[in-house]
């Protein structure tokens, strides 16, 4: 479709959403050209309105279109625990469980050295001086169970022990609702040490 | 994220497009806001542009700019010979094997009763007017070998050759490269059937 430019920046315009290839970028456009029209203006105006508007907060860096965002603002929320998750998802994901009222810090990454993520591309400066505030007693991490995740929880824990705060992880153990005979050797060892 | 309209409006835009729920079109929100503000502007002017200028080849049905596409007014092309597919992807398909020196015709999807998809729907009416221009020798169905596309072209096929034209199907058979070991029952007996 040697003539049809507009069609070809479409289709490389949607190449740039992580897991979509050429022929899900084709597929895609010509949905959306042949059946949701509107869905694709809708997309459009979203996208222009979300890279104008949202930023990250300056006091835990998740996404907010404010300087800081309604989360860390709120006087009902316990500003002595602060919970440091890998992404905005992540502290969704928390959230839903209506389990936790203290404050949150996005890392928006996980220490990586594979792909060249340091320390200062997941704000770890910032976290220390948020952490040391005087206000926060216990730090609890959330980062994700996976190597990576596990790496940057060290990290922190290590740091922030060396500068006197509490720190804590979230538990390791058992799914809620599984059978242990469906359940991984690593992770009933892990209920095991854990046991409480 | 209550409190983020903006962020919800990407995840819902993003929604529209097929094959992605609100897991994915989270992931695809973060990443973008995240690592590619770029792309996700890039991506916005382009569905703006591509909603704008794409329309419908009034020849063949494809999407183009102009009011006829490019191909339709390749003087070099075989007028005699009228090629009906289902999408501009399955065009795109025949034009990469450079086989094929005619014209198109685009259904922009097949007859699906169940979806309440009807000849209306997929210009028919349209399509037998195209091809009894009287410069038209041959129609050739490259409709989809699923069971949606061959009762297209079934239906198509009936209606065109009681209109004297010559109607012709893609051959089915063993693909290049296959060891008939591995080759399911159906293909080998079309295959047999089909022999030249």
């Amino acid at each position: 479709m040697s003539d049809n430019n507009s069609l070809n920046a479409l289709i490389e315009g949607l190449r740039r959403l992580p897991g979509v290839g050429v022929k899900s970028a084709s597929r895609m456009a010509f949905h959306l050209l042949q059946h949701d029209r509107a869905g694709a203006q809708l997309l459009a105006q979203a996208l222009q309105q979300a890279t104008t508007q949202i930023r990250h907060c300056t006091r835990c860096h998740t996404f907010t279109e404010k300087e800081v965002c309604d989360t860390c603002t709120d006087p009902r929320r316990d500003a002595a625990k602060l919970c440091v998750v890998e992404t905005p998802a992540d502290q969704a994901a928390l959230e839903r469980t209506a389990a936790y009222q203290g404050l949150y810090f996005v890392l928006m990454g996980k220490l990586s050295p594979l792909d060249g993520i340091g320390p200062k591309d997941i704000g770890l400066s910032k976290l220390f001086e948020r952490a040391t505030d005087g206000v926060v007693q216990e730090v609890i991490l959330a980062t994700n169970f996976t190597a990576e995740g596990e790496a940057t929880a060290h990290v922190i824990a290590e740091a922030l022990k060396a500068r006197g705060l509490k720190v804590t992880r979230l538990a390791r153990g058992v799914p809620a609702g599984s059978e242990l005979e469906y359940v991984d050797l690593g992770t009933i060892a892990h209920a095991l040490v854990d046991r409480r």
